[in-house]
């Protein structure tokens, strides 16, 4: 079986987004068999004059976050790696693991978020994107949404993707 | 006259805070006479087994901020360089003095930060750290103080400074 897996530098484990690709040159970088004999091609893009769309990285990650976690919050794990961070109301952990063991374990089931505002900004040399998103939770069986803010930092890994380095969480006490 | 002038590469654009030093070597690197004849003495740490402590850090910063904020806005030039952003309830602007102009212009004068929570996280290979606040502004001859989140990401410079590269403001309405 021939099996095409066409991906960038600009993959995403969450869902793609639009880029300004510009005059950006496209090379096969890798054309190799797979030990399970699916032939993989791989594409990536070279070039510096290629700029990433931080606002459109930003919603399509808030979108996949908070989907994921209200849905499947054991799936955020892919979006994080070992030396990721989390502080949730002022408790720190770090590495994907413990970081999902956190958010699975926190006292509540079925929620529902609902995003008020989403911001961002280039975070600096290393090529990471600062997310910071305000919203409200509606947790089951409560008559009153609980507003929060929570800010990202997001990081490119060589194979193409993102993911989350810092996460930070608190509630908005009225 | 002679003047000892010591600082370290972990001096501060705003007061000093405390750091884990122990096995560091301190060395003296300048030794040199200032034009106007005083003595100047320079001491740098050079170890990698140095270790800053970003809570101290981002507390001494969060406690300048604020408290520069509410007394002399303009001083807080001194915190941005020509890269630095600041998005402010969604509008963004570049630059020390954009960013300057901007904050003096909003309209109100005399105001008072009172934080809440102060949450910080290194954010990466470039030795930046991510400083998470929450708290509420009490502008003047208003009754209801205004909840508030903010997020600033403090670089450091080679002189051994830290600065603002990047600044996330939202108000948190009820």
């Amino acid at each position: 079986m021939i099996q095409a897996n066409f991906t960038s530098v600009l993959s995403f484990h969450f869902p793609p987004v639009q880029y300004k690709t510009t005059r950006a040159r496209k090379n096969i970088c890798n054309l190799n068999i797979h030990p399970c004999k699916t032939l993989i091609i791989r594409f990536s893009f070279f070039s510096t004059e290629l700029k990433m769309d931080p606002d459109a990285l930003a919603k399509a990650f808030v979108e996949h976050y908070y989907r994921t976690f209200d849905t499947n919050r054991a799936g955020l794990a892919n979006l994080y790696q070992e030396g990721s961070m989390l502080t949730f109301e002022g408790s720190k952990v770090q590495g994907a693991q413990a970081i999902v063991e956190k958010l699975v374990a926190l006292p509540f089931q079925q929620c529902q978020h609902v995003i008020s505002t989403v911001d961002c900004q280039p975070s600096g040399p290393a090529s990471g994107v600062l997310v910071f998103v305000s919203g409200s939770l509606q947790l089951a069986g409560e008559q009153h949404a609980l507003k929060f803010s929570q800010m990202f930092h997001l990081m490119p890994i060589p194979q193409g993707s993102y993911y989350v380095f810092n996460d930070i969480f608190r509630l908005n006490y009225a």
